[in-house]
């Protein structure tokens, strides 16, 4: 049987300032952000913080009409999204589906840090919006 | 030295109905909550999932003063805080004080799970409220 959801990947946060919120961090984890990465189809550029076996990312919008965006205007800075890694994303998305998830992705799409990933409608998931995330080799 | 924030110990979901949202993870994660455990002191009810190394407690308020129902009052249903594993959990609550963070508690109180608990104000923190927790031993 594959293992489902191994492990939370990374939580996305959503900031205003990259920069700013890259200190704060810091100073959180006594480490620097391991990684930069701007993802122009989602209007995000991004930092990674390692915590063990986890990752924190950060998210500020590049573009008035990224999804972080609007987020900011609609909830202010906060936890974004908890993403899991799976083994396949393509079996656990039918699987989602059948169970009366509202998959967001039919088809996982290319995400940062080298990923692919989908994602689940909060409505389904208690207000959480969580993100399936497999590794590209 | 110490190795700080050694990993997502979980992540606290804030629900309205702890027996219905019980079912959506144990859909979503293919395997049931492993313990449920009330925190009278802090008028919630919860229960844990697995994901490999990191957990998911799910929190419903037993009481209308918990601090979980003025969250859901407030902004609903939803991630409710991170928690970090962190081996001296007295050291890393002077070390964040020290680099300016809000601590909540400055002597760390007892949590669920047999943990020593302390939190950090979202207000320092990107809107996030941040646990540190340590385990009892």
């Amino acid at each position: 049987m594959l293992r489902i959801m191994r492990k939370i990947e990374h939580i996305g946060i959503a900031v205003k300032d990259l920069e700013v919120s890259n200190l704060v961090f810091e100073k959180l984890f006594g480490a620097s952000a391991y990684k930069h990465e701007e993802v122009e189809s989602e209007g995000v550029s991004t930092s990674f913080f390692k915590s063990g076996p986890n990752k924190i990312e950060l998210l500020a919008a590049t573009n008035p009409e990224s999804p972080i965006a609007k987020f900011l205007e609609k909830k202010g800075e906060g936890i974004h999204h908890i993403a899991f890694d799976v083994e396949d994303i393509t079996a656990e998305i039918a699987r989602l589906k059948e169970e009366g998830f509202i998959v967001l992705n039919d088809v996982p799409k290319k995400g940062a840090d080298n990923k692919l990933v989908a994602f689940l409608h909060p409505k389904s998931t208690n207000g959480v919006l969580i993100e399936l995330c497999q590794e590209i080799k």
